[in-house]
């Protein structure tokens, strides 16, 4: 078998970024660290770490991250049915794939939820979440594809609801005879990123036919809103993020009730099933609560 | 010289992320972006666009993609210059790396400031995104080094301040006795991702020691402080987004009188600098009146 030791010492430089935070996590010095990591990399035959500022896993060191921290779920859920060994390890960290509008809204309510365990979040779009999944780089992701990954479950959590929204300002100088196809394709708009569909799926719900325009790009749920707000573009904003906005006048929908329902779904590896247990109940009682 | 109807084609692919999205954008048939974006690969010898969902530029198309809006930059000089030549083309894209914090916080309100032109936004750690700059990735970055980047001029713009915060519940949990290092080593902490320094620079600074502890991992700024909120951990928070949780008790500074201020400068691309000086001046006078 591996040498867990050493592969320890391995996950704590990749999660840390650095020796000396590995050493002060695992209470050794650094060049105790460094010397593991360099056993296990002549053991291995291959190099694990990019040593920089900061130390950055090469793909085989994130693999063997990943098993590390694979390997401390199972040891986890061996403690839940053996209560008799103490838990004397650190807390264990589920790593999930979320969409950024999702943590933007209400995912962290499901988090906070789930006391026992640490997060380590991976943000990207809902149509590509289920990818991370794929790789086995994460424990679980909330997914807009109905389809469940191999060797996983997936429930449905309900639509996250969109608004085309722009200031009040944006739409007089752009749409001045209202939102149609041909003003709708000079007029700047905001996407997240390159996977960003959802401007692109809201013209083809509302036209029929896709408009693309020049666009700002800005990779941040709320500096979409800000953005909006500031008169830049207009984008598809989550309705609880802005319903408070279009209340008080400072955002506008583009056309009144045309809203985008994203239906998403909660997808987890079946072999950490025990472990995510608590995750999941959380994250379907939150989900059931605030989305539609 | 390269064949710019070609170089547009390619990079209409590789920011919208499909071939009909380019085609739309350059009034033509997917089939004719296709053969254009293929002879550019012939004539060049190598592969340019990974075809996916979404298209994806691979080294080389990337660095093409960032040489035509180079050149759309420089013509777009020219035509403030030569002001009888018309302006036919699409606005001009600045792509700009930006903490998120500021992102969150100040630079929206600068952006908003300077119309004539779209933002392409790359979120990085204040302390990495120089390197976006030596890469010649962006034409400017805000950045928390003094030493500009060669080719580039550097102005500091103020100091974006942090507390260090966590919610009332989570302080009377995990500090009964006060914050002590001992109490801090066994704290959980939010952690923005693995470049990120300041929880470990605000421990130096208060106790002259590094002081580590379990980690969940959030990359985003307005998650951070709805985990903080929430009581999954304390983080360090822009003073301007916690300001009324502050004040409202919902979030209570773990050492008063003890904030983190980080110095933060506007780097730029001297070769661009015209055509940044929009940018630019809004940047500083947002900054003058935002930062410290």
């Amino acid at each position: 078998m591996l040498d867990y030791a050493l592969l320890a010492a391995l996950a704590a430089v990749i999660r840390g970024g650095s020796f000396e935070r590995a050493a002060r996590q695992l209470h050794v010095t650094p060049s105790a660290v460094s010397q593991r990591v360099k056993l296990l990399e002549e053991r291995l035959g291959t190099i694990l770490v990019v040593r920089g500022t900061p130390c950055v896993g090469t793909p085989a060191g994130q693999r063997l991250c990943q098993h590390v921290e694979q390997v401390a779920l199972l040891e986890s859920e061996l403690r839940h049915e053996l209560p008799g060994i103490q838990d004397s390890g650190p807390p264990v960290t589920l790593r999930i794939a979320v969409n950024a509008d999702s943590l933007a809204t209400w995912f962290v309510t499901a988090m906070a939820e789930t006391r026992d365990c640490l997060f380590d979040l991976v943000i990207d779009d809902q149509e590509h979440s289920a990818d991370w999944l794929c790789r086995g780089e994460v424990l679980a992701a909330v997914t807009s594809g109905v389809k469940p990954v191999q060797g996983c479950d997936s429930t449905p959590l309900g639509a996250l609801r969109y608004i085309a929204t722009a200031s009040p300002d944006f739409i007089r100088r752009h749409f001045p005879e209202g939102v149609r196809d041909g003003s709708l394709a000079l007029a700047p708009r905001l996407t997240f990123d390159g996977k960003d569909q959802l401007q692109a799926q809201w013209t083809r719900q509302v036209f029929g036919t896709e408009i693309t325009s020049a666009t700002h790009w800005l990779p941040s749920s709320q500096a979409f809103i800000d953005a909006a707000l500031a008169g830049l573009g207009w984008g598809m904003n989550p309705e609880m993020l802005v319903a408070e906005h279009l209340r008080d006048g400072r955002l506008i929908a583009l056309i009144p009730d045309q809203p985008l329902d994203v239906p998403l779904f909660w997808q987890r590896s079946r072999i950490a099933s025990g472990r995510l247990a608590d995750t999941t109940r959380a994250v379907l009682r939150t989900a059931g609560s605030m989305l539609r």
